[in-house]
């Protein structure tokens, strides 16, 4: 018979409380109370409790790994917050243990159940879209090892969060269209349900009401992030009885994509048509007409994050932050006042 | 006093015979002769020699961590590699530990002597732009951790290196350059004394030649590999009194550094000025005219990287391989036939 071996949730189920409470607790953090404190580790001592790391590994912060999980690493935005992590990583001596999911739920949640917690200081989590592993994440910072999260963040895990302000962005980037004479604005979203995503379509969507500009269901396409995602969607537009004309794209792959399908119908970019993406991908100063944008902050999210998880395994009463870094509206010719 | 550990450097002084040698001997390996093989390990044993990394870590291969030294990853050669040495890397349950040199050999030099051999089990290297770190990589090959290189390879270290075919891209770049009316054709280079962009340079002069066409040296620039590098030797090219009509690049970044210079000139590239680059970027696909290129097999060359690495760790006897994987011309419209 297998041998079970008393876990967090064993002890707080005894006692009845919550599982973070008794994480709290065996931490020995500032926000649980002496009685709750005493209790839990009574507890822990009688039934032999072990945490599941090696007392010599992440329980000391002594690995000087850090394990980052994140969707993809051939897109610029990832591939530059990596050079931000590892940036910081390599100043402090830690080494960066990389997990890529391909924004695959099955794969994130493989790799989060082989994870081997002892060998890891910490983590870096950026979640795949329709994200399974949520529980498995909860019980990773349950058992008291520092997690931060960036950019695809999971909201209802109580840990630090580094994020753009994608809600803002996609405000202003839809107020310049409209500002420019295009009022019949499509947003080609990413998939639904991903926090990012539905941040820059309740931005689109504010950026309409306070214009006045009724929105358009039929304007509004999810899909994937890939070029070919932004030619399907723009296609699928194009064949609207009503047509918009202008798109605000979810990324600049998607934009990229809309603005080749335009170009190929013969349709004027930034003249009679207008295109606006989010990233400053570098592929935007090399499309013609080169492709305006809102600046995502992306070496600045991957450094600022892995300060953050440094901070979570180096101070032990360190408060879970959230940081939103502000976008940049970077004008270029794609969205060039209405002729 | 510091203690003085006993190295292989020692056990091969006192025996006259070569480091490697020693190294071999103490791995037993097929191709050290008993007699020698003997002396080593009764010498070993004397001096109480012990590997500089334990037992359990590496001898055995049994860390299940894979490190990889690589210049960038911000651009798309280099992630794309990565993309593969994780997919056979996540297949055979290994880890993949990032060190990124940002192409400095101060960096990769520090990389090395901090390096933590004892928790890894091998290592895929791709050298910075004027590495001074290969006695550090002999070093680690002579202690017997498996080493594989990719891309840029030291070619003085006697060990598993994966490649692709620089010189017959770049020769058959050049080639349909030629074929498509272009005789004076410029090379934009990569820095000297890299060994693939020395082949690059090799089959550009090799194409020259076997169409009997005189090379100019003008027409040869040195620098980085930034598009700005490409920016910068092309406004270097057209200051000439005797201009070129066709530009190799050594990859594609440079190339649409090049392609943007022409086209801010008011030069038509790909009617009056041919360009070529190198690498298949997505990059080249999306600017106007869309940019001919030899694609490299990046994916491909991540992942037979990794799966020799692999070889190396888990199997004793196995030969040290050079695999050259050849690139293909992908002719797009910046290399039409000249009017």
């Amino acid at each position: 018979m297998a041998r079970h071996y008393v876990t967090i949730k064993d002890i707080a189920k005894i006692l009845n409380i919550s599982v973070s409470t008794v994480s709290r607790a065996l931490r020995d953090t500032y926000d649980v109370n002496q009685e709750t404190k005493e209790k839990v580790l009574a507890l822990a001592a009688e039934l032999n409790y072990k945490p599941n790391f090696n007392a010599t590994g992440l329980a000391k912060g002594s690995t000087h790994n850090l394990g980052v999980i994140l969707p993809f690493i051939t897109n610029y935005y990832f591939s530059t917050v990596i050079t931000g992590i590892q940036e910081v990583a390599y100043n402090n001596g830690y080494n960066i243990i990389l997990f890529v999911t391909n924004d695959s739920p099955e794969r994130e949640l493989a790799i989060m159940e082989n994870l081997s917690v002892s060998s890891l200081d910490g983590l870096l989590v950026s979640i795949s879209s329709d994200s399974d592993s949520c529980s498995h994440f909860q019980e990773i910072v349950d058992e008291g090892i520092p997690v931060v999260f960036f950019d695809r963040v999971a909201s209802e895990i109580d840990t630090s969060k580094v994020m753009q302000d994608d809600y803002n962005g996609a405000f202003e980037a839809v107020t310049h269209l409209i500002e420019n004479g295009y009022k019949k604005i499509a947003h080609i979203a990413g998939p639904k349900g991903l926090s990012f995503t539905e941040a820059r379509l309740r931005g689109y969507l504010d950026a309409l009401k306070q214009h006045n500009i009724e929105p358009n269901e039929d304007w509004v396409v999810y899909s994937g992030f890939s070029q070919e995602h932004g030619e399907a969607d723009t296609r699928q537009l194009l064949q609207l009885q009503h047509q918009p004309d202008a798109i605000f794209a979810v990324n600049d792959r998607k934009a990229i994509g809309a603005m080749l399908t335009l170009k190929n119908k013969g349709i004027k970019v930034g003249e009679e048509f207008g295109v606006i993406g989010f990233t400053n991908d570098p592929m935007s100063t090399i499309i013609s007409p080169s492709l305006s944008t809102i600046a995502e902050p992306a070496f600045e999210i991957g450094k600022l994050s892995c300060e953050l998880l440094i901070k979570h395994i180096t101070k032990k009463y360190f408060h879970a932050e959230e940081i939103v870094l502000p976008g940049k509206l970077i004008a270029r010719e794609s969205s060039s006042r209405k002729n």
